[in-house]
């Protein structure tokens, strides 16, 4: 029996989700502005709603600066937690890669990096979500829950903290404990 | 109502259905190693397994260069024929780049190149093309076909031509007769 005909598969975001791109974004505006905006001050907000991008245009450069997706930190517990995954599910991993196609190499370089558990042929980069065949999507973005086909999960970020239409993800710890029934 | 409830999806992957990746291998190996291979000897095989890999290590080589993808000839017919697929279908590129992590690039500045009307929403570099939601799949690849959930179509190649399980088409034209109902 073929491994895919029995177990579920869940698809998994990197950003914001894997890795803490946020974090490092407000850091790099910070340091350059000589600003002091945390996490908090994006409630509900992307970070372009909170700082005009006109007047600070490295935000925008930042995310195609071939060292920007090489430094993030990863998220709290994901490693084990992925790994207990793989026991029990078809992991892939999928990044919208396409919306900034500078950034394949350095994601795949973290991937290898981070996840190292995580085969090349279960990491996808792509743009509109909806192409996954999936029985789940872990994602910080409503727009890309609601375009996949399966069950969307929404990992908790500033900028969605309104919405309300999927079931919500903190941390790992709470993806381990909905996935592998852990409290 | 979305575009996506609407139009029925294809997958279509680039190597060797798109571009003539087999040429450009053949082209490079007969330069470097003074031999005169075609095509035509590789009936029912892959390029490895009519010259020994072990004895033309650059083989494998070709594949990694910054600049193979970048200049195999596109198939004849593909530009033509996929922006009438784009009228009536929804089209997504879907290429196994993870098995060459060095190509994200280099396929990526080709497919805008030539293919300029696909947007990057459309785009998704894998590995295993089970994780694809499409209703076809165009491939040269019969083991990704048989991993793929809908309907499989065997874009001709010179290794497959002994496989049986799937509908054949030998060029773009055929492609637009299948879809498009044009002889």
């Amino acid at each position: 029996m073929k491994k895919s005909e029995t177990l579920k598969r869940i698809a998994i975001d990197m950003d914001e989700v894997m890795a803490d791109s946020v974090a490092e974004h407000l850091a790099r505006y910070n340091r350059d502005y000589d600003d002091n905006i945390t996490k908090a001050d994006l409630h509900g907000k992307w970070i372009w709603d909170v700082v005009s991008l006109d007047r600070h245009p490295r935000l925008e450069e930042y995310l195609r600066s071939d060292d920007f997706f090489d430094v993030l930190e990863v998220m709290a517990d994901a490693p084990r937690v992925l790994r207990l995954l793989q026991q029990h599910y078809e992991v892939f991993i999928a990044s919208a890669a396409m919306e900034v196609p500078t950034s394949f190499n350095a994601k795949y370089r973290w991937l290898e990096r981070h996840f190292p558990t995580i085969p090349a042929t279960n990491i996808v980069f792509c743009g509109d979500k909806s192409i996954l065949r999936a029985d789940y999507l872990i994602d910080d973005n409503p727009r890309q829950l609601r375009r996949f086909s399966g069950t969307g999960i929404l990992y908790d970020a500033p900028h969605n903290v309104a919405v309300t239409d999927f079931r919500r993800v903190h941390n790992w710890l709470e993806i381990e404990s909905l996935f592998l029934g852990k409290e």
